[in-house]
């Protein structure tokens, strides 16, 4: 080739439920462009053999940043939209790879506690501090990527602790995609989608425990991990 | 950088319905690597200043690209999945941003008469030749999402004339989704997504004509366009 190849970066939109929102995870930004702001986590794809490490994809790519970055690796991590063009990024045409994660609180709180990133409520109501570049753009594509796929899957049972009630996942959901949804079609709706088993263990619900489930193990393999799934 | 930004490529799989069959348009490789195979239509994403022409965003290269070289503007394009790899492309390490294009046949086939494209039945019976690169993955992946959003949505209507009874869309589901549907509740289920309107024309059928429906203009978008739709 005789031209300057794109520059290509992933950056990871991580969720979690916390004080009855949806919340991001963000870095704070060190470098130039755009020191000083809050980022997501990601980085640059590395392709060059010369750099020593080549990534595998860019779903590889970012699960070694975050793991590099956060010491942490999402329960669950799917590709969602490739954002690109000439002026998102001063140092030149580039494209990111947006990926979702999603994780529970218990496990994000130890990155927040060990000064890693800090969680700002994205819906219902953000409050987000100035981003780095189109990082507030790529948020809304990953949160519009949750709303529409909550609506048919289990995706929000990976933002509740392993083993969790039926309830808490209707919770979620209605925290998510802002409607209330009848108990009992929801109970059908999200066991007909055959990605819960039962726990076998009753979760304390003042004085009424009921009945917990977890999502089945096959269900919890990184999605990006199959290629195109 | 002091390292080699990876490749960036869009890849278009489109797909028309023609003699029963979902087909896909390729066109014959001419250059190393891989001349001589049939190959999406498809190339290099444009970034660099210095090539004088630079793309807006990669939907924009799908579309500069299938004019370019099909002189085509396709009815519905967006952006599916990016798959990427340090071995899919000979020349280095690469990123494909693939594209799903859906058009009527009669339009398709005036690309076949002028020579620029083949037809090739991927589903539910696939008839390839041997291919470029990954693009017979590419192919997969891009099925696959038209599978899985042709269950919630109007999209196969695309690969109608502008003008069609729901029975042509209930024959193009059952033919995708490989699942027969009830008439009545698949009336109800596309009217519901609120993406039809009544044509006010009625379509011959044997004698008894039937209602014909189009897609409501703010539908017929090209997705891609609309950053993160």
């Amino acid at each position: 080739m005789t031209f300057q190849n794109p520059i290509l970066t992933v950056d990871v939109v991580i969720l979690t439920l916390a004080e009855g929102q949806l919340q991001v995870a963000l870095m704070p930004r060190t470098e130039a462009p755009f020191a000083g702001r809050a980022m997501l986590p990601g980085g640059f794809v590395h392709g060059d053999p010369a750099t020593g490490k080549v990534d595998k994809s860019t779903t590889q790519a970012a699960l070694r940043i975050l793991k590099h970055k956060l010491a942490f690796t999402p329960r669950h991590l799917e590709q969602v939209y490739t954002e690109s063009g000439p002026t998102r990024d001063p140092r030149g045409w580039s494209a990111s790879v947006i990926h979702l994660a999603l994780h529970e609180y218990a496990v994000v709180e130890t990155l927040v506690a060990a000064g890693r990133v800090s969680l700002h409520p994205v819906h219902p109501t953000p409050r987000l501090p100035p981003l780095a570049f189109d990082h507030r753009h790529l948020i809304d594509i990953a949160l519009g990527r949750l709303k529409a796929k909550a609506t048919y899957s289990t995706l929000l049972a990976h933002l509740l602790p392993p083993v969790f009630r039926l309830s808490d996942l209707r919770q979620a959901y209605e925290l998510v995609c802002g409607t209330t949804e009848n108990k009992a079609n929801f109970r059908r709706k999200m066991l007909a989608a055959d990605a819960l088993e039962p726990a076998d263990l009753l979760i304390g619900s003042g004085g009424r425990p009921a009945e917990g489930y977890r999502l089945r193990e096959d269900i919890t393999l990184i999605e990006g991990l199959i290629s195109g799934a």
